[in-house]
């Protein structure tokens, strides 16, 4: 089959592998149906992180081809949505809501990867879900969506407690960004303030549900999003950037008692305590457990009561993957599909 | 009237002071019946902070003398207890109950001081508490403690969910996390394990309701913890110390979708996002609204179904104070009474 490794930053190619097989009886293997390229893949595409010379790619839809003797909740052909971290969804972590912590937990793209023809998914019962029957074409992208981006902007607007009569803040106009704004909406907020300084995500977060768009960055951005909230700070604030800058500008915009959502992967961040400690925020955050929201996403996306794949921008085939990054890294595209 | 100076790190005086009077119409002014050193008062004791050559103090209980114009709730003769922040208890801040981020708050230590004879305190309505009556003697140490080291321990359990199935885990062994080891089995907790490598405290903290002693700190203090808790860490977490020791140390206790609840003061604290980012804990902490739980905890006390009071092993008069910071610093005494 087909996938995509990438060689060292900004070198990224489409290359023969073979094909995935069942190893161990929970496992399944799926056609990917759609996949697409991350904003976290950007870290080491622009040398931020060392890639890995593996399979790249954790977001996906597919059907199932073939499952091992333990597989219970899939049949072959089915077509399922999974999430970016393999769980059992047996243990207690799991129990508790964060599969992405599963005590048997796997990223997909440590070693899995899901930006190819085909993907092996350890877990398949505690990691799939199958949607409740063929999607049709044009629901894909919401289904993709879901798998990562929706799953990931949904956790954050959850554990900031988005809702009725608690003004929001995001951090970050990138899919997740766009994601959590749309799932704020969702879960009742009125007052959803976007930071943004692109025209067309702009146009997007407002599409989404975006009230309020505040160009500003660091303590001007701060201080605009206490305007615009009764000189108090945003409740709820969702960083989904990653970098020193956003968090800071993510804490500062959180009203005393308020919660902050962070799912931009860190990197080189350092809070410091006594502005913690003094702030008075709720910190939370991390690699989203997605499983914990997939039923309920699936069927808000089955019943076209929401449509997260407006996300993508751009679809290509997987044989275009180096352009789809490229365009990404370049702000072009706020996100692209791509199809095996 | 007589009150604590502190002019220098290890340099605490008894000085002669202008009595307080009513300034605002909001105010009341409370003679002083007991106020107490605080671990936080150890910090510019030891240098790590200047010391401001202001009125020592945040921890009192007292009886009203003068009320001003606009004061409703107490009346001249009441018994009351504060707590370390001035707070209206109206703006919407405090309707959340982070009464310690008050739109109109003040520290008490800051400016105001308690021990002392006398205290003027802003905000009455909104910062004192009357008990039901003239409280017994005995019944005074608990109600001093209510006004700090309880409720901060109480928000730090309240904030890490300390409760039933869900063991909990102190790191610091001081008065604060040992008034948390008493929240915590007031809350519900089964498992309780105190972090303290003091016997007096260990005693101490059993009677609270710690079912387990941990000793060892650091990387062993974290496998120790790991080892009694299905090897997941501590579902909530409480730091009562405030160092990046202590905090690490916390953090790396707490299971995936754990609590860390932290009420240390953080001094020289920076926190690594990679590791927060994949830790997956809720952080959350700062200065505690104890006038969130002062009623509540009043009548526990007044119920006499706690007894806090415990936590003071030592007894001095005011005059004494300089003793009572030396005995606090060398840890011959976890906490020390004053008598003004």
């Amino acid at each position: 089959m087909r996938g995509v490794i990438m060689h060292g930053p900004g070198d990224v190619r489409v290359e023969e592998r073979v094909d995935p097989r069942i190893q161990e009886p929970t496992d399944a293997v799926i056609k990917i149906v759609a996949t697409c390229v991350c904003g976290s893949d950007l870290w080491p595409y622009r040398g931020a992180d060392t890639p890995d010379q593996q399979l790249m790619g954790h977001e996906y839809v597919g059907v199932v081809e073939q499952i091992g003797a333990e597989v219970r909740t899939l049949r072959p052909g089915d077509h399922v949505v999974g999430s970016f971290v393999v769980s059992d969804n047996t243990c207690s972590i799991c129990a508790a809501g964060y599969q992405s912590r599963c005590v048997n937990g796997i990223f997909v793209d440590g070693g899995i990867g899901t930006q190819a023809e085909y993907a092996r998914i350890p877990y398949a019962d505690g990691t799939l879900v199958a949607t409740p029957g063929r999607p049709d074409e044009d629901m894909v992208p919401s289904l993709l969506a879901a798998s990562d981006v929706l799953g990931t902007g949904w956790f954050a607007a959850v554990t900031s407690e988005a809702g009725p009569g608690r003004p929001v803040a995001v951090v970050g106009d990138g899919a997740v960004g766009l994601m959590a704004i749309l799932a704020a909406r969702q879960l009742g907020a009125e007052t959803i303030i976007a930071m943004s300084r692109h025209g067309a995500r702009q146009e997007l977060a407002r599409e989404f549900g975006a009230t309020e768009i505040v160009e500003e960055r660091g303590d001007d951005g701060v201080e605009r999003v206490k305007e615009l909230t009764d000189g108090l700070g945003a409740y709820s604030v969702i960083e989904a950037v990653g970098s020193q800058e956003s968090m800071m500008q993510a804490i500062r915009s959180t009203r005393p008692g308020g919660r902050v959502g962070y799912v931009g992967v860190s990197h080189d961040v350092e809070l410091p305590g006594a502005e913690l400690f003094f702030g008075l925020v709720h910190l939370h955050g991390g690699p989203a457990p997605v499983r914990r929201f997939l039923p309920d996403l699936i069927q808000l996306i089955w019943d076209r009561k929401i449509d997260p794949g407006k996300v993508f921008d751009r679809t290509m085939p997987l044989a275009q993957a180096a352009e789809a990054y490229d365009a990404m890294d370049k702000r072009m595209a706020v996100k692209v599909l791509l199809q095996p």
